[in-house]
């Protein structure tokens, strides 16, 4: 699915609290906050690792408002309280929230810095969690809030879990070792690096805040977030010569959590603590001026106080585990093809079905609707042993609910799969070997109500935009913005554009969405390297007509020089193995390198599925894969 | 030609000083160094104006070592000397420079800095001319030198002018008017939105010492250096509520110069100084902490000082001319069309001359040579009663010598023209209307010897290139380095790429060179907005062999939506009217739209053309225009 970085996902739902507690709930708050003389308090969605999903304990603002969506916070003060979200909630925080409680305030064009400058009075005192800001936010508050001439006060812990009687308990499902198979390096040859690039960067030490980071250097994985199999924890490496080559690590989570097989698995080196420890242990590896590096982008205020308390010298700097992460090795890249042929293999057998079964049932009068037709997708999934949940929350768009770039199907909205209008699909699967993501747009009942010009028009502007980047070599060192218009200019030649990023990094069964590389139209300074996992996903929507998007993962592999004099260059290798439907490509519009390329895909696809399943899809996976040129 | 900023020109040749003569002038110039308690000097190729072009009597490296190339410094001390050139000079300075008076250094791998740091000893006093170096540069030798425990130590008057007896005198001639016709918005106009920009920058005044943003601002231009049409001087920019819109401008240049048309020309608001009252005027110009914009990219740290010395307090911003006259107005749009429909007819004559002569030249044994071709290019543009310069000196580049992207011709490398061989020239030209810049690569004798498969395969994809550049859409706020890709996407694939820039800006009778917008690899933020001229040049080069580039000059124009669901884009008006090759160009490489573009662009010349050439053009012209899909 499309990059968060430009448009996050919305995460779990909880689902709102009933509207007459929210009042009651606020009124607690503002009493405890009384009680601790604290004139207010922020609320935002995020957790103390600050990432796309956060655990049912954590959900404090969705606890509180009632609002489920994936940004947002909210500014309670004594007689008012104001509520911000970005453009994709507008409509949902009116739907979740009681507006009589809060004020609703667009997070990006009336941010909570201008709102608290008008809204709090010299010398009041407003209450915040540092471990739910990052060090960066933490300071554009302080800012604000000392602009109006109040103070921006942190808080040792949260008043919401103070009155938050029925709070879920923090996650503590059994930590999951992720073996060597799938793997494919071992975590002591992992931190030997990490402890260099530590090394490299003037520290000692570093603090590792991101839980995908964690589960990458350590080999291990969890369930604590839907969606992204990891533990939620913090660690520090050790990076000091006394560590060797073979960094020390301290882990902080439950060791209850990590038992017998797992604790086994860890191996040597590495060393469980309490959660609670975390914070002492933050002071103490700072002591004496002693170097750690933290990153400023991605670690909670929290953390730098405790590092500052300790008297760290603190090497602001990306977290080391990003890149390595990024660089898929050759057995991560091959679960990652293997993962792909199954999900590809699903895939295929949904569409066939879909195709089979939404002009019939259309027809009956019993219409296959989007959450139906989700939940087959999900079915489907399921049927494979090593499926673990799905990559993110499946979009599910019929018409013009394709249109909503982030649109998740409810009772409210589900819609029925109509002949002759769009349906876009866009899931993927976590399996051990690998995370999938691939986004479909197929025309319902093409063949008695074939798709109109504009329809196939437009889709075979991104279907151009998608090859061009597919079929892209590029010399080491370009990075994703400057490939980002080869996915673009079919579209810009039509005047028409997409407003999302066009690829985001994806995982190695963890998260769908990693960096640091990406391509967009905004300036990113991460080159794309062989083993580097990401998507390739051009779209086109139409605002009450219907959404294209056309979403494959791909692999950055390394092409040799063809000639002596020529050079060596980076390219792609396609993962996903899922048919793109002829009915909406205007041939005439395709090139011949194009329709090559289409026709030697789809003759791959035909090839890696058409043996393994049964004789309908089989039938449907040759009509949908014949060539496109005669 | 390409772009300067990844690759700069050498600049005008005022022939190497007798080698006998160098080390009487260089212990000329240690003697004067001692008289002035100096242990050592830099003398950079640069003059006070920093820019692409240098006067004859601020030639002092070339006067010095003999050095004659566009970019190099020498840093002479008692007892050794060194001088430091880029990778186009390495060949050209061992020829120029006597390698027992410099050692011979390379100017990005072995940097000034870096041999200061090790040559110099503590306590000792280096100078250098503050004029002669940007702020920027200045600080880091000033750190470098520190480095050492020596001091740099500012000269007020360069030592070498001390010493060169028979130094040429500053440049004289009269201003000359840029009437309306040419302009298209008269000075005040300009004045008044350059004062809004500043007060905008929070300053009130501004300082300019670029010479083409004052000929710009002022609508004069001069003939003080080769290839760009300006007067060297300096400006002040009133923008204080007292100069009200119509900003007053302190303009510092010899009065003499200002003659009675030109004074009238200039009309009110503008003051004309000597040149001496500059320093003066920057100190007045910042008393009591006046807010002064300067550019610490390009204004020299001699400006900084003087402000510094007033008080000034300095608001560092890029100069406040570069984005407007970068934005070429209507009448400057339909002056480079009628500069380039003269210029491309010279090319066309040019080309078919060489076509029929070229072949039968080398059969009697008489070929033509790259400074033959160069000149009968020049004479035919010197037809032109508009002619007034070449744009930069000509690239004129047969076989292996088309390969070395900087060539310049001289009697040493004078090359014929081969049957069978490829023909690189690179060339442009001013006009008061217009300023161009085109490069065109031919097969020579094609008809008896036709290039290779390699050759036309390489220019194809240089081709392909130029073409996807050349039909760009784009939204606003698109950057050049978003672009860049566009021109090398068909190299890339093929395993290839060049080393320089794709898109360089141009001016308006002004640079050949100028910015800020670019197209390259490198980030650049400047986005290309409606009015700016870029060269769209890519290239290949195969050392040894032969060098291929293929450089129209573009227009960035406005493109309105073409559906109302769609969006205004920008897009290309190629301004270049001159046949490409067809004998290199293998038409299966091409798509069809690939095909179309080129069979357009070729009925586009023919038309410009064929009524105004002579019989002979024109039945060259038929041929070489004549379209490649049947």
């Amino acid at each position: 699915m499309s990059d968060p970085s430009s448009d996050p996902l919305p995460g779990p739902s909880p689902g709102p609290s009933p509207a007459a507690g929210a009042r009651a709930r606020l009124d607690a708050l503002r009493t405890e906050l009384a009680r601790r003389g604290l004139d207010g308090f922020l609320v935002p969605r995020a957790d103390a690792h600050l990432g796309e999903y956060v655990p049912a304990c954590a959900q404090r603002l969705a606890w509180l408002t009632g609002f489920t969506g994936s940004a947002g916070m909210a500014v309670v003060l004594a007689t008012r309280a104001a509520i911000f979200v970005d453009g994709r909630y507008t409509l949902q925080v009116r739907e979740e929230v009681d507006g009589t409680l809060y004020e609703f305030r667009h997070l990006i064009d009336e941010p909570p810095e201008r709102w608290l400058k008008s809204a709090l009075e010299p010398g009041m005192r407003l209450g915040f969690d540092p471990q739910l800001h990052s060090e960066r936010q933490a300071a554009r508050l302080r800012a604000a809030v000392a602009g109006a001439g109040a103070a921006l006060v942190a808080v040792e812990d949260n008043p919401v879990d103070a009155v938050w009687i029925d709070r879920p308990p923090p996650p503590n499902a059994p930590i999951i070792p992720h073996p060597l198979d799938y793997a494919g390096r071992d975590s002591a040859d992992k931190r030997a690096e990490i402890a260099r690039t530590i090394r490299a960067a003037g520290a000692e030490a570093a603090v590792l805040t991101l839980p995908d980071s964690i589960a990458w250097l350590l080999n291990v994985r969890g369930s604590d977030v839907p969606h992204t199999p990891v533990p939620l924890s913090f660690a520090i490496v050790q990076a000091d010569a006394a560590g060797g080559e073979d960094a020390r690590v301290d882990w902080f989570i439950d060791p209850a959590r990590v038992a017998g097989e797992a604790r086994a698995h860890l191996g040597a080196g590495i060393t469980v603590h309490a959660p609670a420890d975390f914070g002492p242990a933050l002071e103490a590896a700072g002591r004496n001026g002693r170097a750690v590096l933290a990153d400023p982008q991605t670690a909670n205020a929290w953390v730098f106080a405790r590092l500052r308390a300790g008297g760290a010298h603190i090497v602001a700097g990306p977290d080391p585990c990003l890149l390595p992460k990024a660089r898929k090795n050759a057995v991560e890249l091959a679960g990652a093809r293997a993962a792909h042929l199954r999900d590809g293999r699903a895939m295929v057998r949904f569409l066939a079905w879909l195709d089979r079964k939404a002009p019939v049932r259309a027809a009956a009068g019993a219409p296959v609707t989007e959450m139906e037709a989700a939940q087959r997708l999900l079915a489907l999934r399921r049927e494979d042993p090593m499926f673990r949940d799905c990559s993110f929350e499946t979009i599910s768009g019929a018409g013009p609910n394709g249109a909503i770039v982030h649109y998740r199907v409810s009772e409210r909205t589900n819609r029925a799969l109509r002949p002759g209008e769009l349906y876009l699909v866009d899931s993927g699967a976590q399996y051990p070997d690998g995370t999938t993501d691939v986004t479909r747009t197929v025309a319902i009942g093409a063949r008695e109500h074939p798709p109109d010009d504009e329809m196939r028009r437009h889709f075979t502007c991104v279907l151009k935009g998608h090859i061009a980047l597919a079929t892209a070599c590029f010399p080491p060192g370009t990075t994703g913005h400057q490939l980002d218009v080869l996915a673009r200019i079919a579209l810009w030649r039509a005047g028409l554009d997409f407003d999302h990023g066009t690829g985001h990094g994806v995982g190695s069964y963890l998260g769908v969405h990693e960096g640091p590389q990406r391509i967009s139209k905004a300036y990113n300074p991460v080159a794309l390297e062989p083993g580097m996992i990401v998507s390739n996903e051009p779209g086109y929507y139409r605002n009450g007509a219907y959404g294209i998007r056309i979403e494959n993962l791909v692999a950055v592999t390394l092409r040799p020089a063809p000639d002596p004099d020529g050079r060596d260059m980076h390219a792609f290798e396609t993962l996903t193995l899922v048919p793109i439907d002829r009915h909406l490509i205007e041939v005439a519009l395709l090139n011949a390198d194009e329709a090559s390329w289409l026709d030697a895909y789809h003759a791959r696809v035909r090839a890696a599925h058409r043996d393994h399943v049964d004789p309908d899809t089989r039938a449907w996976l040759d009509q949908a894969t014949r060539p496109i040129t005669p």
